[in-house]
């Protein structure tokens, strides 16, 4: 029998769990597919005395780090304990020791990713984190392998499982996001502090991620600009429904040439859109490839057993390459610098919504500002607002630059016969 | 700059047209993911002199297969003309002369592909065929690489895109098989002998494939049951449609423990299943993992550049382990023996539409057959016939095994109160 090779855990909680049960449980499997036995050596955790769901011999847990990372048993450092600057200091010190290192980190990778994936270079090491972008999907793989030959142009991605599972009771029962928050809460789909999740900066560092690898440019974590969706209200959703959209909290990546746009917002899809259709906590990742054309890639974004999977499949891969002799090897410098779009380049239709005064004139008021700045329509609605001298108008608009559509909005708030502009949202799908 | 890898291709048709075309456009890309340059040395077409979209210098054209084959500058095959026997025997040579070998050949490999594998695996060559199932939908990949450490227990499926453009544009426009097949004939969505797809064939052999790699079983085509979409008909598909179900046809391998059942079939799945998004000629793969529970990858099942895009991504598999040095060696020889599934364990849910004697007595008739063969209703539709002394009865059933199912189905056909067994179905996604 081959000598085993010795997995080291930085954390213990879901998902490490996930990971010593999948290699107690998959352990045949497991050797068929690497050819040698794969042994859990060491766990840093909190509290060695906690009682656990999962049985491991309490010899091999530890409350110093550096007793997994010196470990000459330990091969590979599976890190599932999250945190930014220490996490770091620590992995960057178990490549220094030639481990491996699989991590479920998306702080950390869309911070430092950089960084560390440069000293896994220069140890010879592999530094794989396939579980920290949307959990049980294997998106990172199917961007570096699946569509290696092809030049990635779009990615639109559902990876935030709060946010989506939020949105789709919001669409369902027409209930508020305040009331949908706290029923999410109550079932453990939302933090307590929820909000990392609903301002949409979780998804910004997992969207960070994938635009490094799929345009292979280096994307910084304040590249993205950010809005999430507490702001949201369940009339926006009502109206986007009628008009034929879906609302889901997008993270868009985008390239012409060589310049590129990475954003996460709620975004209006048309129902029939493949994303329009993954609901609940679930992840999906929509990837348009200038040869592939459409593909999209769906599953859970979060839980236990999923991003264990995923970092199984990392752990899997480094004992493949070690077995080969080839760890180290396929770690890419990014190709491009990145040039981020200017507004005037951010093409993209909008939903507005205004509500206005209900009088003769206030219609060509509006049109004649929307024209001024060259934007059109494509969808219209308006609507009496029952015991008010108002109206809703709710607009659809054709493709408009950022630029001129910021202007647009800025006028439209001072006009007169505007009492307030409730909403808008980007759309994205259709033409 | 590092040498050329030189590619020969078996095919000028449209997928090869498409090879040759990454190859051109991406240049770049590719030589930043290989490290190398990649150069299409020969290939071979039917006639040297026909007109082509894609422009090469006509001195690599040939022929004759054994010039590209024995061509010292070829170091990888990429086979995209088609055909079994002839191409087995071609593909041995090549991989004797240590060519790795890139195919999209379905037929060949659901029929001889252990074979290949092993002449392979002999010569320390690399032989991929992502390009065969789903088009450019990264699926094989996605079960070798990124489930990889997951025991994946159920895959569904919609991988054929003809059947699929039929299903969508029948249940959309409630048109006939016939109409609607001849219009995707109008339209090159069809072939002018559409046996092959519209009968399910095709899809066995993907399903025969995708079982194979998925459970590591050794699947043939033979093993795979196999009914086709001729015989849906309009009516069929607007009361699955009525009763909360999407027809798709699904090509289902799923495993209980060590026992195996793999089929093609039309199919009812609840609206909200992932899979009843999938519309028009896109292919998705659902697949169902211990561990990760759901997953599904979605995409374009045929076409030039899509098809071409993942036996790209194979080319740059065998050129990446060329370069490290590791061709050959993560070819996997199945690790169970199939042992396929008896009727009695096959376990789902039906449809079953009757026509029927109006008159009193007849439910309680049926209902006692069914009870006799412990089939019990899910949900249930009745419907007078107009000018006819006849109703219509559309049963779903609960989950019963395939035995009694059939049973029940030849009992139902001699009883004086059925006129006739109109349609019955598979229907799975629910419970």
């Amino acid at each position: 029998m081959t000598k085993a090779v010795g997995v080291g855990l930085l954390g213990f909680g879901t998902v490490g769990s996930g990971v010593v049960e999948i290699i107690q449980r998959h352990q045949n499997e497991l050797q068929h597919k690497v050819g040698c036995p794969v042994e859990v050596k060491k766990i840093l955790v909190r509290d060695v005395n906690k009682q656990r769901k999962v049985e491991v011999n309490r010899s091999i847990l530890t409350e110093v780090a550096s007793d997994v990372i010196y470990d000459p048993e330990v091969d590979i450092i599976v890190e599932v304990m999250g945190g930014i600057e220490d996490t770091k200091l620590q992995l960057i010190e178990a490549l220094n020791q030639k481990k491996h290192v699989v991590t479920a980190n998306k702080d950390l990778m869309a911070l430092h990713g950089a960084e560390l994936l440069k000293v896994a270079a220069e140890n010879q090491c592999d530094l794989f984190y396939e579980a920290s972008v949307a959990g049980g999907i294997p998106i990172l793989k199917g961007l570096s392998d699946g569509l290696s030959a092809d030049r990635i142009t779009k990615m639109m991605g559902i990876v935030n499982g709060t946010t989506n599972y939020i949105l789709t009771k919001m669409t369902q029962e027409g209930s508020s996001y305040e009331e949908v928050l706290s029923q999410a809460q109550e079932l453990g789909f939302a933090e307590s502090d929820p909000t990392a999740d609903v301002e949409g900066l979780d998804a910004a560092r997992k969207m960070a991620i994938l635009a490094t690898l799929g345009f292979s440019v280096k994307v910084q974590l304040d590249d993205v600009s950010v809005r999430g969706i507490s702001s949201v209200s369940d009339a926006d959703l009502h109206y986007s429904h009628q008009l034929g959209y879906t609302m889901k909290l997008i993270g868009l990546a985008q390239r012409d040439e060589d310049r590129i746009e990475v954003s996460v917002q709620p975004t209006l899809l048309p129902h029939h859109h493949p994303l329009s259709s993954v609901h609940n906590e679930y992840n999906a990742v929509y990837v348009y490839g200038e040869a592939v054309g459409e593909t999209m890639f769906y599953g859970p974004g979060a839980g236990s057993l999923p991003t264990a999977t995923a970092a199984m499949s990392d752990l899997v891969q480094v004992i493949r390459n070690m077995r080969l002799g080839v760890n180290g090897k396929t770690v890419q410098e990014p190709l491009h610098e990145r040039v981020l779009k200017e507004d005037k380049e951010i093409e993209s239709q909008y939903f507005i919504r205004l509500k206005v005064v209900d009088r003769a004139g206030t219609f060509s008021t509006i049109t004649s500002l929307f024209a001024e700045y060259e934007v059109s329509f494509e969808k219209l609605l308006q609507l009496p607002i029952e015991g008010e001298e108002a109206a809703e108008v709710i607009i659809i608009t054709h493709k408009t630059n950022k630029e001129n559509y910021q202007l647009l909005i800025n006028r439209l708030n001072e006009l007169a016969v505007v009492h307030s502009l409730e909403s808008s949202y980007r759309v994205e799908g259709g033409q």
